[in-house]
């Protein structure tokens, strides 16, 4: 199941940080993009997808996973879907678990489809995720038929309790009957979750927590002990090592920390060509250390 | 801009009523699915794009927009994306306004790259929709970057205030500081209106209401009397007339109201080959006559 074989990773990896790939043509070194404009007509994706790939090359024995944000290739369309396939069966032949972030989440016949398409192992699908990242506000009937997947297929999800950015702190802070917005939505998260609390201890149900949440992250820790959150906030985003660290629990586990333009594209916008691998990778390792110094000692 | 298209088309045909395009291999009729199986690897998606340019064939006089539900067509990945095209192609090559239901929101980076993916018109792309549905949970400036997209292009937006599950009514109808939840998303929806007011008098940032929120539906339609309210939910959905009836304003506008299922697949799944261009079309005159029957005359 997702979770054990999350913590697993973490534990041979030695590190809870994983890189979001979010291709865009805007961020790529220039020189890298250039050497494609004669790949026909869809020259653009491709070297987007052979980015990814360097990217992954770069970093695919740091970290235990990577998270697609949906959106990079929807812009694409056809050839993004093509590039999405393309980027999560690259990661997976690399021993990679594959988190699609996309923020699902609808009425029941209409997140049963989600699921399928990204979900599901029968039939096979290249765009198949290990764990897909949701949407709470349709409520407890719209989370279901996705726990409902991954108790059939092994999958996991990451449920969006307190997200990073300005709005939804606002919004997701204010007080519902007593307890704050979040909290509410965290008690589906954790009822969700029970049914699949894996031999690690922790549950295949996780939740998404910003690292610019400051003490409320340290609040839901507390009221998801067996949740692993998934933490997007090294770099632009603005998390803070302390509100990271609050993300975990006290086995040093319990959290990915995620980085998406200050890992994968290093260098400055239009910079020349140069060696874009060892540039990422070194990204990667300061982003991991840097975390590692914040958080208690994994355990081994 | 979208809202006074919108309202003119609504004129022109005589009804608020849409078709929702949900692309389903087990509902399609057996006995047209039969007729694709030889076209190759894609067979199936070819058949569902034929299958909607039929329910396309069946309403485009009778309709102003039709509604594609992205899940539906995500579960066929690269191929899906394919059929997504195609049929907002047709669709719009009919004359007809193109909703997709994607019910997206995100961080702002993130929410700038789903508007260029669907709302944006420069450079243009074959899945660009007329207006898309947004999920609020991620607060205010996860919608912003929609809004400016419509402010661009000329779009619009439904975002989702009161959603048609029971799951959804329980979470939303909660008390968030003294209003329902619902209240509170209105209120951004209201603001972030304002500015996209046409000479219709109604906004192109919308409302999702469902068809079965019994009197809140009409507590929603007095907190935003500029908005229109895109109300799934004739047939599968369960909504009920009287609600309906509360979606709209006095002035016999101010909401489209979708039917997805009871439309597109009025027969028994696995019925012979019939002629399913004209049941489609009787279910259609159907659902927008009892819709009809329920509402204010709309003005002329």
């Amino acid at each position: 199941m997702f979770a054990d074989v999350l913590i697993d990773r973490i534990k041979a990896c030695g590190s809870p940080c994983i890189v979001g790939l979010d291709p865009n043509p805007a961020l790529v070194p220039a020189g890298f993009l250039e050497q494609f404009r004669d790949e026909g007509e869809e020259w653009e994706t491709t070297a987007l997808a052979e980015y990814n790939r360097l990217v992954i090359d770069a970093v695919h024995d740091l970290v235990p996973a990577v998270k697609l944000q949906s959106a990079y290739y929807e812009v694409f369309g056809v050839a993004g879907a093509a590039l999405l396939a393309d980027s999560i069966g690259y990661a997976r032949r690399k021993g990679l678990l594959v988190i699609l972030d996309a923020k699902r989440g609808d009425i029941d016949s209409t997140s049963e489809a989600y699921a399928r398409a990204y979900l599901h192992r029968d039939p096979p699908r290249p765009h198949r995720a290990d764990c897909m990242t949701l949407n709470p506000y349709l409520g407890r009937d719209s989370l279901q038929p996705f726990v409902d997947a991954c108790a059939e297929s092994g999958a996991g999800v990451f449920v969006c309790v307190l997200n990073s950015n300005p709005g939804a702190i606002e919004l997701q802070t204010r007080d519902l009957e007593g307890v704050p917005l979040y909290e509410a939505i965290a008690e589906i998260v954790r009822d969700l979750g029970t049914s699949l609390v894996g031999k690690s201890g922790y549950s295949s149900v996780g939740a998404v927590v910003g690292a610019t949440t400051g003490e409320s992250a340290a609040h839901v820790r507390g009221l998801l002990p067996r949740s692993i959150f998934l933490v997007p906030g090294i770099g632009a985003q603005g998390g803070d090592l302390a509100t990271i660290a609050a993300c975990f629990n006290e086995d040093g586990l319990g959290a990915i920390v995620s980085g998406s333009r200050s890992i994968m594209y290093p260098s400055v916008p239009g910079s020349p060509a140069g060696d874009h691998r060892a540039s990422v990778r070194e990204a990667m390792v300061r982003a991991a250390a840097s975390v590692r110094s914040a958080i208690p000692k994994p355990t081994a």
